[in-house]
């Protein structure tokens, strides 16, 4: 099995850390951390124990890479343009294509551009972020749960989850990667959008009891516009509390919106707010406070005319 | 007529030095203009003419004061606590106190304190902004809405309303005073509130089309809350599209709670916020994007822990 990550920020990293480390060949396009990684390899500083690894592929093109039989794609949403030009020249025909991307709507841009046979889509719940160039923290969680875009082979998403369970990864798979997506909207709209916003990280968002209940109360929106679009199973009310109790756990953890808010990079307003506001509309359900939150978001971006 | 100024502010100072250029005898209660203005008057830069007031009677405690015939209270409603200690050394038996304070419960609060029947309520729409100690600069508009917070001497409330247009203030009377506390929260929720959250002003929200629409959503919210609140005569929708085209000509207007954030002071949220919110949920008026932006500036204030 040969991996290429692409869009090796704070998750590709991590996952593909953990691959090599388990003795899978991964390779990693790197920008930002390339001459770090060349020189001394990875560090990841992990919950799980730290490790490192002094020998890594690490390339500045993909026409270097080669084609690989698995591309994990960890860019950044709003680089989606960026995908002929950064996972084409990977493909072989047998080519399998997952991304660990936020939000909506990557599956099918990733289908239109490649083929919906190969896609296979995976939702990450990791708290890591990256230090200096080649250092990786890993923070706490990190399971995944992966579900092919169309369903196809079973046995195939079954060995991709074996992969990455053999490298330490807790990883499951399901039939029901939509369910899946919005699942991680009910966390990723609310903490993301808030912590990004107020530029404060989830613990002092959840001290403050008002706040707590607006977290929820857009939750409830999320899982509410989620199970309008024909889930296998409709997620409960009660997954909001349970997200709720799992990010208590998380500490002074930023969420990467915030993160990219503060460096001043784009943010993932599109993939994380607007394509699920627009499939909430499309089936009637009323998104007043994630509207708003998106609103604001993108507000934030506007740049201030002479 | 001798006139107090209490809470001599942006607001406090234009409309206290226009009453004295008229001719009305005025004192002002001052603290961070002190000095300036002891030493060399006010200063008032205006869309409708510049002036200065060489000498003006300034005062640093209300009991050097003495009574007045006209208590006029500017204070931020954050610093109402205040009221008994600033105002009751200014009052004889006849004194009036006019409050041109932002938001609800200012006349509730003074009638409990010093009776219901000398209370007037004054809604303000004035663009102005403090510049150095003894400069006043008005950017805008000016109008006042006066009327009585229990109805008893209409023909008090039109000497009022007379003395502030001799003064060359545009002043009506109404005998909905709270009608008109409502119209201007249609204003003040969504552009304190949004230009405060941001640190943006009006023209930047104005010029985004879902911001428009964010502000036009917010000023709905206010507009049904308002109208369940038993006015003589309901607020109509288009009330809000005018007032955003108001607001169109305001240009980089910075609103007095955008200014209190960036100036590091406390937001007037109870007064121009939770006590409308207190109102539209006590008529069972759903306002989500009100809520939103209360809790949202709450947040703002909050203390980053150790």
């Amino acid at each position: 099995m040969r991996v290429a990550v692409v869009g090796a920020g704070a998750l590709g990293l991590y996952y593909g850390a953990l691959l090599q480390k388990s003795g899978v060949e991964t390779h990693f396009l790197l920008r930002r951390d390339y001459d770090a990684v060349k020189r001394s390899g990875l560090q990841v500083y992990s919950i799980n124990g730290d490790f490192s690894l002094p020998k890594v592929h690490a390339w500045r093109t993909p026409a270097e890479m080669g084609t690989a039989d698995l591309v994990i794609v960890g860019l950044k949403t709003f680089a989606n343009d960026r995908y002929q030009e950064l996972i084409a020249p990977l493909l072989s025909a047998d080519t399998v294509i997952l991304t660990l991307q936020n939000g909506l709507g990557n599956e099918e841009s990733l289908a239109e551009l490649f083929g919906a046979e190969r896609i296979i889509g995976g939702v990450a719940f990791l708290c890591s972020n990256r230090g200096e160039p080649g250092n990786i923290h890993h923070l706490g969680a990190g399971r995944i749960v992966l579900g092919e875009f169309v369903r196809r082979d079973a046995v195939q998403l079954e060995r991709l989850a074996e992969m990455f369970c053999a490298a330490g990864v807790d990883c499951r798979t399901t039939a029901d990667l939509k369910r899946a997506r919005w699942e991680k909207l009910v966390w990723n709209i609310p903490f993301n959008g808030l912590s990004a916003l107020l530029e404060q990280s989830v613990d002092r968002l959840l001290a403050v009891p008002a706040t707590r209940e607006l977290i929820r109360q857009i939750m409830l929106e999320v899982i509410i516009a989620g199970n309008g679009q024909g889930l296998n199973s409709a997620i409960p009310e009660k997954f909001a509390d349970s997200m709720i109790e799992f990010t208590d756990n998380m500490g002074e953890y930023r969420p990467s919106m915030q993160i990219d808010r503060e460096e001043g990079r784009a943010l993932e307003i599109g993939s994380i707010f607007r394509i699920p506001l627009e499939a909430g509309a499309g089936k009637g359900v009323a998104m007043p406070r994630t509207g708003m939150l998106a609103t604001l978001l993108e507000q934030t971006q506007t740049v201030q005319s002479a």
